[in-house]
């Protein structure tokens, strides 16, 4: 088993089912040595986190909600590589939260995601990142990330 | 004539006038064999679509706005590379869509991008991308989007 | 003293103390030839310009809000990289603008970045941006700033 499996086993974590993207895009793109995954969502394959945060979501769910939508980003990844060993380094997060009016602690959720990264990754998944307010995202889902890795 | 223009041909779709950025920025850099292509609106050179997706421009209209979007960003990618069969792989699209409060179907009018560049390029066209809801956008375009892109 | 460090003296402008991010990421993470920053805000390390451009701010504050931006990005490109004539160029700019509703001068206040950027590199300071509304950012800042720029 890999070192990167071994280490989600040691948390706990199971990944979800990759996020099928329907129509014309697909849920990452590799070029050359960088990973490009396009804008996941706070979704276990079953249920999916909906919601404006700082209205009808706290901050906390909305932690909850970017935590899992790196999960969603990781299933993704696995799926493309075979092997989250061949992650070298998570190079950037672009961390984007479905904000009711005059929410502006959009760090403290997208940490949901960077935090857990790190968990997995070590200093390989300590990134750079924006963490921003959207006026909607798809479908109202509380939480959207992309992400770049530079991969083997 | 290449493999690319002939298809367009074929689709009977012909390319804008390139975009000509005002001020200290330029339509798009390379670097390595990557071309970034900053972000582009809906405009046909003469014409551009203003407007609130939602509110002032339906679903429809929103959804032509992104392919002509699509189409003025091949322009400048055509005016760049010299012909667009230099164009190994489309990496990522960022869409971003001008909402009008509660709209949330912007997956749908980003299609209007995803969809003309997998007709125009096939496989090569099939890209990662981000579709999401803008609070605002410059003069109002309906639409803006950018875009990597794998060139020889 | 480098080119850049001469440059940046002639035009009387010293950089800030380079903004230290708190948690599980960092300000900028190299890749190959690329150097990724992620979002930036308009601090000199004592005071951070605050609010919503078009009600809080005038385009005016924001455009200089913008340019210290600019300069806080340098500041951490230059503690990563030890000298910035190791930028060969600046690739890409995403401005984001804390707009109140209906401001859509965006690019105005982004262009603050942009031209500062050109002012220090000349040709290799041009780059390619989008420059779009936000509903809401991180603290309410005025501007939130990413950049990537191809490196030696």
């Amino acid at each position: 088993m890999g070192k990167i499996a071994t280490r989600l086993t040691e948390l706990g974590i199971e990944l979800p089912t990759p996020f099928p993207p329907v129509g014309s895009y697909v849920a990452c793109v590799r070029t050359g040595n960088q990973l490009h995954v396009g804008g996941h969502g706070p979704t276990d394959g079953t249920t999916t986190v909906i919601g404006k945060v700082g209205s009808d979501l706290t901050l906390g769910a909305a932690r909850d909600a970017a935590r899992l939508t790196a999960l969603s980003i990781l299933a993704t990844m696995q799926a493309e590589l075979g092997d989250l060993d061949r992650v070298r380094q998570i190079v950037k997060v672009f961390g984007m939260v479905n904000v009711a009016p005059g929410f502006t602690q959009t760090p403290a959720v997208i940490d949901g995601c960077s935090d857990v990264l790190v968990q997995i990754f070590g200093d390989a998944g300590r990134h750079t990142r924006s963490a921003v307010g959207l006026a909607e995202l798809p479908f109202g889902i509380a939480v959207e990330i992309e992400l770049i890795a530079e991969v083997l």
